[in-house]
């Protein structure tokens, strides 16, 4: 594991390096141009920031199996503008406010002109991926990759929903959503650059393993987040325990007998927030998802064995295990 | 021009026996598996019906340049597929209550599930087409020309939507929107089959002009059948007038300094729908219109003098005829 915050610092610097590379042709495809609203709205999220976290992981994926990634530049923009169609529409049907620290797209704008940009973005993705630099034949694997991704993660957002509504979710139908909703995106961001230059299903697989491993991680990670990072994640604190989401952590509570009284009451004070936090925690719920997170980026480092030793390999393995370590 | 009903049941035999075929594909796509609920909203729209023209255009396109549209069924599907898409989010935001004669989605479900049947459908238009037995660089082509339709009815659905807030909208603006909104869809449809095919841009370009002019004209017929079609449409009747939609029929009144006092009012009775209509006919609003659909149809027949004879070219012909003198 990650030895220490100068380490962290680096593959900080490493990622946001990627990132401007990313956000430099994400800023090329996504002009302004008539109508405005539309394309203001198109690109409030994207210009509100994020960590590029999946166009990063498909660079560095390149890297790793020695390939320039300035050949596939178009699928990483297209694998963030999915990210961002992605959570737009979410934030519609979760009534979320804020993203990013700003206000989300609906409510910058409003529910059309939110559904819109979704659809907008949503579209551009495969517009843009066919400028890569690839074998046509290879391109359209890609892209039958991408839209089968894109159809799992409204399957995994359709459960979500419906998880609020059913009094019991089990693990495993918490971990089929998740992997649906979030981790296969991640899984298809390291396992395109395999695909796009012609890999043997093998390394394709592998990639996408370490993905899909690495982002089950990441899920998990991110909802002991919205309990614990507070004033650092740009979104409502605890909107998970007053929205009702089924997360593991609830699971385990729940699983355990332990009573959360504001759970999916829609509204909450901070104290009535910070107590059902410290119930959470003293119960062992957080620790017990702190550990199954850490326990797959460990199945997901090895699957890398199949790479050949590099700086490449070395990142993506220290990203994997910041995915679970960061504080925001 | 069509000459008579016999002519006209002809046409719709030939379109409903390709709509067979294209039903038969678009089922063995959208299966209905699990979550179940999430498929019954993305099969609803689908199942209710509806005339397939734009797939049924691209397969006649195909038989018109003398190719076998077997090998891009899928394509035909997925052009389908994006129409219904639009449509559900379209009814969305338009909050319209019956489509097809029967609930919209939004309406049958709820608005989340809504959202999330049009992005599978989305994702899965992209998925499908892959599927089509043609050379890749073709299929990319093919694609590109498709994802940037769908940006194009985005771009349309939003000036739709923002000029129902706005008092005045020239006729330039009206024909922006509905060519982006409507008519490139139907263009893509009866251009698909010759990008898919390699064929010369010659023909790609006169196919594709061929069906936005067509495109047009069905719109402006379709403003019309909002307002005369009645029982037929399967619609809302009057739904244009009280929603406040900018139709031609609508621009060219008030050119005309024609109030309509139930314009925009969200609500109007049986009886004020038929007064405004009765206005709109005699005031010559409505041949105005009329008159533009029959204009803009014979220009996009002259389009197809590159092809050779066929009775595929008759049909096309004979279609664009239909599109703007059909009853619903």
């Amino acid at each position: 594991m990650l030895k220490n915050s100068a380490e962290v610092d680096k593959i900080k610097e490493e990622v946001k390096n990627r990132a401007k590379v990313v956000n430099t042709i994400i800023n090329s495809y996504l002009e302004l141009k008539d109508p405005k609203v539309l394309y203001r709205a198109v690109r409030h999220l994207i210009d509100a920031g994020g960590k590029r976290l999946r166009p990063v992981l498909c660079l560095i994926s390149a890297e790793a199996i020695k390939e320039d990634w300035n050949r596939i530049l178009p699928a990483a923009a297209a694998i963030e503008i999915i990210h961002n169609f992605t959570l737009i529409h979410d934030d519609i049907m979760d009534k979320d406010l804020m993203r990013r620290g700003v206000p989300t797209v609906h409510t910058a704008f409003d529910e059309s002109t939110a559904i819109l940009a979704g659809d907008t973005l949503f579209a551009k993705a495969f517009e843009i991926i066919i400028d890569c630099d690839v074998n046509p034949k290879y391109l359209t694997k890609a892209i039958k990759m991408l839209a089968d991704v894109c159809i799992r993660i409204c399957e995994g957002q359709y459960l979500d929903i419906s998880f609020e509504k059913r009094k019991y979710i089990t693990e495993k139908e918490y971990f089929e959503m998740i992997e649906k909703k979030t981790a296969h995106l991640i899984a298809a961001s390291c396992a395109l650059p395999a695909v796009l230059f012609g890999k043997s299903d093998k390394l394709v697989n592998a990639l996408w393993n370490f993905g899909l491993f690495s982002g089950i991680g990441f899920q998990i990670h991110d909802d002991i987040l919205d309990l614990i990072g507070r004033d650092k994640i740009g979104k409502d604190w605890g909107s998970d325990i007053v929205e009702g989401k089924k997360t593991l952590i609830m699971i385990k509570a729940q699983d355990m007998g332990v009573e959360i009284d504001i759970f999916g009451k829609k509204r909450a004070t901070e104290k009535e927030i910070e107590n059902a936090v410290k119930k959470l925690l003293e119960c062992g719920a957080i620790d017990y998802a702190r550990n199954k997170a850490k326990e797959f980026i460990e199945k997901a480092k090895k699957e890398l064995k199949i790479l050949e030793e590099s700086k490449a390999k070395t990142l993506l393995t220290q990203i994997a295990e910041y995915l679970v370590t960061r504080e925001y």
